[in-house]
């Protein structure tokens, strides 16, 4: 496909976390299952949310909801690998976020997936979009 | 295997539901994963605690917490077969309740595989173990 | 979100899969977690490319690799309710193929979410891209 | 429950793995699910397969299918909690093996869960039951 093409390094996502796979995450196919690469990019994003800006899944008045995530497969990957995600922030509007991700083999500097989501903060109560308060705007721009 | 010897069949089982495999239900060596088939199982006894005993695992102030849950697999399914589970109550004491479940491919009567799970019924703030309600005793009673 | 402006419904989607979501399909947040989309929309494309187009993904000398998947979550779903994905062809290449789907609740006819697929067709043992064989391609045509 | 009388120690059990959490692991109750404690176990029984018994799971004449599985639920662990498989070797017979595995939350000496895994050894083609290989034997006796 056009990974050829594909020139992004390792080196160019700040945050890092190191994803060990499962067996079932392998498919009939031998490989990873498509849909398991979105579940490596959630643990990778769902971190930096609680972790970096400090919000608490649980209980937090303003959450992020996802409302888009894509992913691009350039070359498989299979347990027992173990893998690992890098990310930046691609964008920060108003209410929003894009984060983008690449998943990496060990030992490889090429990524064998790259992803984009974009998270809408809402008010959890009301689930309507807030402009993303400012210690948390401060904490994504730490990665961009 | 000692499948020879199983003598229960779906009739066996008042309580059913039917299950459709999702293609990354099935592992790399072609069938369904051990540890799905614990999702099927899992499925129908969600379900009949939700709709039988009336409890919303949202709010309620009494919900069962799983002690104990076991699987023997006796014949391989596979996507993209429709399964059934079937369940009945074994056992009901104070606290606890026992299912027996078996889990059945489309168009057989011989299970492909057996399960019993234990729920202990706890109240959600304390995390105790209280008496099962009557009511919910009662929609036991009526599986057994 | 543009939730409002989405003019799509059931009947535009000419394959459709009925999906009964199971307990763990939800997370923390008491929804559908955004990555089980993705195995709802794979169940359909796998069946579809399986009965459709009579590939035996066990076996055929070709088969379809995803090239990119996306999902745009409109409004959220949870377990016990039975879904549906809707699917039609959108795009019909030489060597892949774009799935245009959307997921609905039971009872509404106004999209949870939506998503698209790329497939590209890929020989087997050489995992190189080739044209979509006859047949299949008119399997595809029938779903536009 | 009967949790105080559980008396093994994260030091009963030679062969370790750690496992991180995913955010999808956790349930709407705000733990990880039950079923998916069994994907955490099942990684450290396949790793020990491939990697100690020297069987690649996509190519050898032999390999191990599961007869039973079973898990014992203590207290409940959750993301982004780090998880550590303890592992030992219970039984060994001539086509079939115990596994004796607990869960240990990070930071902690007592099993959040205790699990028995049984493999039978079949031939491939044949799926019937063979004689556990010596060399195979041996491996599992280096952990008992």
């Amino acid at each position: 496909m056009s990974a050829q093409t594909f020139t992004e390094r390792r080196e160019h996502f700040p945050y890092r976390m190191v994803i060990p796979t499962r067996w079932n995450d392998n498919d009939m196919l031998g490989h990873v299952n498509n849909v398991i690469y979105y579940s490596y990019f959630e643990a990778a994003v769902v971190r930096f949310v609680q972790e970096e800006t400090k919000t608490d899944w649980a209980t937090a008045a303003h959450i992020p909801y996802a409302l888009e995530t894509k992913c691009r497969f350039i070359r498989p990957v299979k347990f027992p690998q173990t893998l690992e995600v890098g990310m930046r922030i691609a964008k920060l509007g108003n209410s929003s976020v894009t984060y983008d991700m690449a998943l990496f083999a060990e030992g490889t500097d090429e990524p064998a997936a790259t992803s984009q989501w974009i998270h809408v903060w809402v008010d959890r109560e009301e689930e309507r979009p807030i402009p993303i308060p400012d210690a948390i705007r401060a904490a994504y721009q730490s990665f961009t």
